[in-house]
């Protein structure tokens, strides 16, 4: 499949913010983070004022045959009821995304029923659900290629209604589970040291869920050097899809703000097709799933938020658009020492 | 003086909202430290919904004799600049108050020279500036209450225009010193470990400022379980001010935001002179200067940000408001499981 060129990050932007963040009436750096994502916004945009008044929250949904070895808390059923609830208004990404003045687009990539034809429910089931992994691959490889696509055209889709600024969301019972598998084979690391508890399995439900991803692991063993066998053996098709969205955005030049641990596992399949896109994103939160702080390692970003979440959705994401608008603001909008009349340092 | 009565934390509304977020379409406790905010924002304000509307961060501003000794790296007229670039609006506080639609409100409480009388800056001077604590108590006793009680008068001015939330500014050439001087007082911590580096000393500078700290306490010997004394003797008008702030914000139910390392000093004084003040006390950001850590432990608070930030002027607090009011629309707006017919944990 053709993987989107990625446009190169615009460094001389990005060192024209950074001149002016040490002119701003404060002492050099004492914005901390916020000085670094205005200089990174700056780059991604090239421009020192980009706008931030279309927003939108891209949510994809998928069910997964992993689900049926018991490695969620919650039925199967419940991916089809909250995405009735978010397309409903309902949901915790429904309440941040009003607040921040940001659109929901909720996608069916993969729910396992069929859902209804409404509006606000783009129908792009690719399958009913991945296939168990733990026995035969999650999905065939132009499975795979074709979620990447849908998460593209979802993308380009959105933009005609105007994009500054686009969050990953998703939604999926049992879907830390492909995440956390994901997520071991394309950082390298021990499969324990990766997976979590989800929505909020026991110890017992933990285990089953680490020797689920071994084996499938030894089973099918995804070739890291290829992003899309991973998906594909081990996958599930939100994940899939946030891939296509987060290339498809970077090739558009429009900062990708990802969330929790999930939408890190498309973040590491987008770096692994691509690794220009790395320079795209923001890393919006640290959720509670250990594996989230392994992604952000290995993407080489620093989450701005550490509030204990685990929703997923595309709630922290969301929550940190706040924070990204603040960093361009004080690029743009605070005097400089001049304007002021302000004594430098040590004058 | 007079100390103002706290009213209790109404735990009966703190319930009521820990039990709804039990009810909504989430795993329990799934957002994390917004709930545990939303719980405390319904005790402090003893409703579910409290009105966000009218915001406010109350800036007071002051300088420090003990800035002859080289504690800082900038030089004293910057207070003076700084006050007027804030009441000018080119400040980064103003540019993230208008981002949150609060009002900042400044109050000159002891800045070394004489400024001008100008809309939007409250004339409240009690000295020009403290006394070099490292030769003298920073200011007498009584002047140390006159500055507490102008801070009360400030927060209880400020609710005639509607006062929903409040967060503590600050802005004063070489205010970290004093604030790592209480710090170290009352936490009873190594002066080592409360010290930064402020707006950014060198080595050498962060060494002078520890012998300074040192040695003015081992001169004054400030009472821990007096809070009014260690003002006086260490402390600076500014943090006497936020102290009375906090104190009176509290007793009206007001949530108070406590923004950087000079705020938070002001709230260890607070909690030392009125222990039921904690409840109301809300811990915007976790700052660079090492001590901050020291004082939200000691207040047992945790704190919603850590961004790197070193500015003050509240700009960590009113960073903050978006989470708080993002922590109180998921408790109010969210559908419960019932509402959207989603099934609960193990069904």
């Amino acid at each position: 499949m053709q993987i989107p060129a990625i446009p190169p990050f615009d460094q001389a932007a990005a060192n024209l913010a950074a001149q002016r963040q040490n002119m701003l009436t404060k002492p050099a750096g004492a914005m901390g983070q916020l000085e670094a994502l205005s200089i990174q916004m700056a780059g991604i945009t090239a421009t020192l004022r980009p706008s931030l008044e279309r927003k939108a929250v891209i949510l994809m949904a998928a069910d997964h045959g992993v689900a049926l070895e018991g490695v969620s808390a919650y039925p199967q059923e419940v991916t089809m009821q909250m995405v009735m609830n978010i397309v409903q208004g309902g949901a915790a990404v429904n309440v941040l995304a009003r607040q921040a003045n940001a659109r929901v687009s909720v996608v069916d990539i993969g729910v396992a029923c069929d859902l209804p034809d409404v509006p606000g429910l783009q129908l792009r089931k690719i399958a009913h659900g991945t296939k168990n992994f733990s026995k035969e691959p999650a999905m065939s490889r132009a499975q795979a290629e074709q979620a990447i696509q849908v998460g593209m055209q979802v993308l380009e889709a959105e933009t005609a209604n105007g994009l500054d600024l686009v969050a990953t969301g998703e939604m999926g019972i049992g879907n830390t589970t492909p995440s956390a598998a994901i997520t071991a084979v394309l950082t390298n690391s021990p499969v324990e040291k990766v997976t979590g508890r989800g929505t909020g399995v026991d110890d017992a439900g933990l285990q089953r869920k680490i020797e689920v991803i071994k084996h499938a692991i030894a089973l099918h063993r995804p070739d890291p050097s290829d992003g899309i066998d991973v998906l594909s053996k081990i996958g599930g098709y939100e994940i899939a899809g946030l891939t296509g969205v987060i290339l498809a955005a970077a090739a558009r030049r429009i900062p990708v703000v990802v969330d929790g641990f999930i939408s890190g596992a498309a973040a590491l399949v987008a770096a692994q097709l691509q690794p220009d896109v790395k320079a795209y994103l923001i890393a919006s939160h640290q959720s509670v799933e250990i594996g989230h702080q392994v992604i952000w390692a290995k993407l080489g970003l620093r989450p701005l938020l550490n509030l204990g979440l685990r929703l997923g959705e595309g709630t922290g994401a969301v929550l940190s658009f706040n924070l990204i608008e603040a960093a361009v603001r004080i690029l743009n909008e605070m005097a400089t020492f001049g304007e002021a009349g302000v004594s430098e340092k040590g004058a």
